[in-house]
């Protein structure tokens, strides 16, 4: 069923010890519709400047990503640069230009109303807010923040926690949210914030979902799905936004949300970041095929299963 | 069938966020051989001195642990005090006293010439060598190694490397060992100094076992086993050191090493070093049942395996 994303939409200059790029599409809400449209219909609210082109419309247009959302303001669209060193877990920011982003007031088109699925990527959560309380008939809404709006928005995070239903953060945004060093106890902490499922990405050590006490079935034990040990990890850039969106796809395909169909999702959405990191941007994701995601999952079931 | 471990006996005095003690039985081989003994007879080679009583030889009589190699020697045995802070992946050595383990020279009795599964705990890796060439009839040796045999004894370590099948080691150690910050890239390298397989423990986030082509069945895809989010952990000291008795125990107690013993043999290090840290010393183990080993199986299972 449809999956709404509403996020930024963006160019990016990235640099890491394989190589560089001047300019390619980035963006949280690029990378998440494009992981997610091998799942299910995506749809995308969002705000560009005037020199997102024909050629960026392209790569929507042919994961069939529903693009009325996007709203195309005059100037420039959000461009950020970044590099990373050995540690492909931490980007070196060093630029970051708003441009019509800074003014981003997200519009939900009449034709989105019906969307039964919701992931509001990581901007203000202000805006996410507004967002949740518009889309009234969702069945399960999913969320990032960062650390930014963890220290400065704290109030208004905490408003947000309360309308999700899973929230997809990093370790380092989970101990910080929680103010807690141990990640169990902060993962407690955050589930009494609000939301049912709480999903912690570790990079390259997978990652974890901490379920609320008899929230998708009974028990409230964890579950954890891997990542792939790469040797080559080309760009680590939207490997965290791909992951959502194979996560939040999967989970949207799927009639039921039982806690199978959560565990799935989360070896899915690692799969889908397992991908994302084998090229520049998201050019790996635009070559990709549904059997080649099926293929990764089996391999991300014998790197984890006994028999 | 039997199996040898080699290494230190020690008194440990700890601190951590939950408590402190001032004296428990502590040193790699009493850690790894309380483990092991829940799955497989085990002897022990190691030094201790006139302060290791009846007190201590009870807790290994108590796990049927074969103490003939535990040599008695005039003054004090190896004494190691230390603290966690918030990071309990990281201790901070407040003293070290060798005492008789200065001039450990691991000497193998007679009996236990016939054992069939060697483990070399962390020593100078000169001694650890000298000991794998007397046990010319072993099946499996695994070993382990710390930063300060890799930054000053390389040569002597690239010898044991070559003598042992499995390597066991952490992620710092094996980034340090193989000179490199990519720990899939660090695996390859490290397979290639000798070992078959290559075991790398990342605490809170479980362990990756990278095997050599062709090892142990066909492919050279990797294993990962979770650990357990544990919100209190009381003492991480020797989880270690019990995943490595997990691990060889269970090892020792099957007919034959396929790579499904091997994956179970992860998932059981991952047990044992989870029960480990639940309190100081190896108190929590010794009050451990064979049962309870089963439970924590089956839920890491459920941690990990879909449907």
């Amino acid at each position: 069923m449809s999956l709404l994303v509403v996020g930024s939409v963006a160019f990016d200059a990235i640099k890491t010890p394989y190589g560089k790029v001047e300019r390619v599409l980035g963006g949280a809400a690029s990378h998440f519709a494009v992981a997610a449209s091998f799942f299910t219909q995506v749809r995308v609210v969002a705000v560009v400047g005037d020199d997102f082109t024909e050629k960026e419309e392209q790569v929507f247009r042919a994961r069939n990503i529903d693009m009325t959302g996007i709203a195309r303001e005059k100037g420039k669209s959000f461009f950020w640069a970044g590099e990373y060193g050995d540690n492909v877990n931490e980007a070196h920011t060093l630029d970051t230009q708003l441009g019509v982003f800074a003014d981003f007031k997200p519009k939900i088109p009449a034709s989105y109303m019906d969307s039964k699925y919701l992931f509001l990527a990581n901007i203000d959560p202000v805006l996410q807010v507004n967002v949740r309380r518009q889309m009234n008939g969702v069945k399960f809404v999913g969320g990032d923040t960062m650390n930014y709006w963890i220290n400065g928005s704290r109030a208004q995070l905490g408003e947000m926690l309360r309308v999700v239903d899973s929230l997809l953060i990093n370790d380092t945004e989970a101990k910080m949210l929680a103010e807690e060093p141990s990640l169990p106890r902060a993962a407690q902490k955050i589930l009494k914030m609000g939301p049912k499922a709480l999903v912690i990405k570790h990079g390259e050590y997978g990652s974890t979902v901490f379920f609320e006490e008899g929230t998708y079935g009974v028990g409230r034990h964890p579950f954890r799905a891997p990542s792939l040990p790469i040797e080559k990890v080309i760009d680590p850039t939207g490997a965290g936004d791909c992951f959502a969106g194979g996560f939040m796809g999967y989970i949207a395909s799927q009639d039921k949300l039982t806690r199978d169909v959560f565990k799935r999702a989360m070896f899915y959405g690692g799969v889908m970041g397992s991908f994302a990191v084998e090229a520049f941007g998201n050019e790996r994701l635009r070559s990709l095929t549904r059997e080649e995601i099926e293929d990764r999952y089996k391999l991300f079931c014998e790197l984890t299963h006994i028999e």
